[in-house]
């Protein structure tokens, strides 16, 4: 009966690959086959997708982390999928499955992350980032919450494309997995055979830098042979539109701390006598970037590798939606000195992405604090060593006159040194990028335009950063295609899914599976 | 018998005002009288502060503060002290009492606070601003945690001076309150009669900038009749000599957020086109002072009052002991480009006192903040206007090319300016300075140096801020005779108190209230 349903859908179906060729059925019509049967098993999916996102995942909470896992392996063996824990002491395992399908020739392997970025769970509007809400838009948007509909299985379509499900790692990254299970599930009802082998390696410490996964993929380097690799991290492109990446910025995280007195002082007491370390942290700040947003810091641009001509043509052939997102985000006047948001993402950056010293507000106290603390990363691209990139920064700094650490001072450290920082290497790793012109490559962008009536954007790098560095080295051409809506607050507080969103990656991701060929 | 102790140990003591005057005692006899009292009830004087210690006294937390009220009521009439609470909607009353002393001429008003600053239990070393707990020594000096000793009552003396009692307003201000109240306990006790009346006034907002105390007191105007205000705020010299002063520096408080885009952005995404409010703060704030810490606000010094020939030559018989500070707080190299603390304290100073954006450490997130917010406190000295300063602070962020308001900006207004902060006006009050040679300036001094054996500093102002100006406009001269240890961590985490400066405390105010005259 399906099978015969399946066979009138595609007759049906205006594309033009029918014609020539109905087994297999052209993506287009593999993306309508997934999504009618997603109109009928929405409920089963968000169901899915919920029971997961309640397991808080910070990849630091082991027994939670755990708890994801073992999650993972439920979900994955009841596609038929063979699962194997590749644990790492201490920490959430990867969790590896194969898929062998009888006719396929090449082994595609999906990677993409179980661990999300830590909460503040009283910056979430719901204040429970593990307990998934439901709103009627985005918050931004008005969106109410509303409840997850009932007896929603006796309702095919129920849920609406503009719905939003609220939760950490909605978007960033456990709705990819979902998705590519979900994918699987529709090829199954709609008796579409897989075209690939298929692995899957989801990692529980992205958020965490990656530390242990080229190590843990080594030690389980015989799991790893396949042609290409495709990672479901990362959000589409701003304008909505879908997208294919062919690389990604590296990244570095540290902490700095300059000092004040040894102890937070009364401030009409010492005030304009005791050195204020909040006022020495923003000049060490404002010292890295001038107004436009270009680092200062020596040597930082001398590494970049140069874009190829291919990658060129591709940032020309991107569209240029700044003006609306500046609109949509509020900015009157972006970095860059006028160059485009995706010419910017070729280059490194430097970010402070938090700043911390005694209080502000309410909890404010009259005092000169005795620290002041900043969090800055910075994007690497193509060319750039992550090791060398910090040591660029520390220089920086110790050339601005501070005495460097990368300890608490001692007392006398402190009356010896009028300028001290703390300055903490949280590591990182450096960019990757796959060329835009293997055959690999061409093809998987092939199905993908053709799964979404060529609507999706080509892009020679993400801004992001995921570590393919890892596959890279590994000697597996690997591409990203992300299928989260770009508004999602990754990262932040109020993470959130765009439902069409979710819906149109498993159409793709069902198309990949299905006609990937090369 | 008590009558006969205390002559005799008159008698035996070697102060040459003894053979002037045997009644009543001389300043330093009466600290002797205090002194063998306190030796006698330390563990009642104890019992009671830590009672007190225990109630929290956050302005803003109505129903603790209005405990904490009730408490002291409690406390003034068990020393016969009649009693009446002036009360403020929704803060805690001033707790207002009169205690008439039958030959007395002149009227001495006593003021201090029973409110504290905000905590942050998790600051504390030990978790509990408000359980007193005991200690042999200064933290920073290694002092462990000791328990209260047991049936203290039967063991005179048993509390060491160096011992420190750690709880939130433990120094500031709920010890002086205390002191005053042992003190006059011990004459009552010694059969000392006290020279003056006494009234005390004591405050449930003043951490919170005394909004309502001036109007509170001019509503009761009929209850303030006196001679001479003392007030208990504040901490000793930091030689650790008592200390007498005549005034104090103001106070306004302000709270800047400066905007990114309207939520926070993926720094990979973003980073390096998204503008960083973390940035565009530390820019504004490096703008505001150099690197000797002189304010650059155009006109910031151009209203002070330059000091007169009596406080000029009070400031350089001040001791100097600039050096011990620097190696015990750990500072290289003071702010003031060579000028002395003392000196400091008589200019305007502007210090920010906390920053926040975002996260920073484990908590830290990658991304573009959404805002950044620093706290400010700007002293003010003789001659300058609270408001006045605001509006010069504010000026200077505008003409840094900032949008300025007073909330949250509009979608529209982000757009449309580069550079927003919204500048909040948390409102303060002016200086206030009482003449050196006035007649109960001078007799109030010389009680105290005889108490003390000479040690007393004398200042012509406090660097912290008391509103004192509301009793200058009451027409009252007013006295600042603080007693608790300058380390004392006021206004911060580890609030403590030295006990040898409770003791000390004591003696001094029974030598006022037995031989204030003039």
């Amino acid at each position: 009966m399906r099978n015969i349903a399946v066979t009138l859908l595609i007759a049906l179906l205006p594309y033009p690959a029918l014609a020539q060729k109905s087994t297999p059925p052209s993506p287009a019509q593999v993306a309508e086959a997934v999504r009618e049967y997603r109109l009928e098993n929405e409920d089963r999916i968000i169901r899915e997708l919920n029971e997961f996102l309640a397991i808080p995942n910070l990849a630091s909470d082991t027994p939670n982390i755990q708890k994801n896992a073992a999650h993972l392996v439920e979900m994955l063996e009841a596609r038929g999928i063979e699962t194997h824990l590749l644990s790492i002491a201490g920490r959430g395992p990867v969790v590896f499955g194969k898929l062998i399908s009888a006719e396929a020739t090449r082994t595609v392997l999906f990677y993409a992350h179980y661990d999300g970025q830590p909460v503040d769970p009283a910056a979430w509007t719901d204040g429970k980032p593990f307990e998934p809400a439901l709103r009627d838009a985005a918050i931004e948007a008005g969106g109410k919450r509303i409840p997850f509909p009932e007896n929603s299985a006796a309702h095919p379509g129920i849920y609406n494309d503009d719905w939003r499900i609220y939760a950490r790692s909605s978007s960033d990254d456990k709705s990819p997995i979902v998705a590519l299970l979900a994918a699987i599930d529709a090829l199954h009802e709609k008796k579409i055979p897989l075209a690939v082998n298929l692995k899957v390696i989801l990692e529980g410490e992205e958020e965490a830098g990656s530390p242990n996964l080229q190590r843990t993929l080594e030690l389980h380097k015989n799991l790893l042979g396949g042609d290409v690799l495709i990672t479901g991290d990362g959000p589409v492109h701003q304008s909505g539109r879908p997208l294919v990446f062919f690389g990604n910025r590296g990244d570095i995280g540290l902490e700095i701390t300059v000092y004040g007195p040894v102890r937070a002082l009364h401030s009409g007491h010492y005030g304009n006598w005791a050195p204020n370390p909040a006022m020495e942290l923003s000049r060490l700040l404002a010292s890295m970037k001038d107004a436009d947003g270009r680092v200062l810091i020596e040597g930082y641009y001398d590494d970049v590798t140069p874009l190829g001509e291919v990658e060129k043509n591709a940032l020309v052939e991107m569209p240029d939606n700044d003006a609306d997102l500046e609109r949509a985000l509020g900015i009157a006047n972006p970095e860059g000195g006028g160059k485009k948001l995706v010419e910017l993402l070729t280059l490194p950056s430097l970010n402070v992405r938090g700043l911390k010293s005694a209080y502000v507000g309410e909890q404010a106290q009259n005092v000169v604090p005795d620290r002041a603390e900043a969090s800055l990363d910075a994007r690497l691209v193509q060319g750039e060593d992550p090791q060398k990139k910090f040591e660029q920064i520390a220089g920086f700094i110790r050339k601005q006159g501070y005495y460097v650490i990368d300890r608490e001072p001692t007392l006398d450290e402190r009356h010896l040194h009028p300028l001290i920082a703390k300055v903490v290497d949280e590591g990182g790793y450096r960019a990757s990028r796959t060329a835009m012109d293997l055959p690999v490559s061409k093809a998987l962008v092939k199905v993908v335009q053709s799964a979404t009536a060529g609507k999706a954007v080509i892009a020679p790098t993400l801004g992001g950063s995921v570590p393919m560095y890892i596959f890279e080295d590994f000697g597996l051409p690997w591409i990203g295609v992300p299928i989260v809506n770009y508004d999602n607050h990754q990262h932040s507080s109020d993470e959130n899914l765009r439902l069409g969103h979710l819906w149109r990656g498993m159409e793709i991701y069902g198309a990949v599976l299905a006609d990937l060929n090369w």
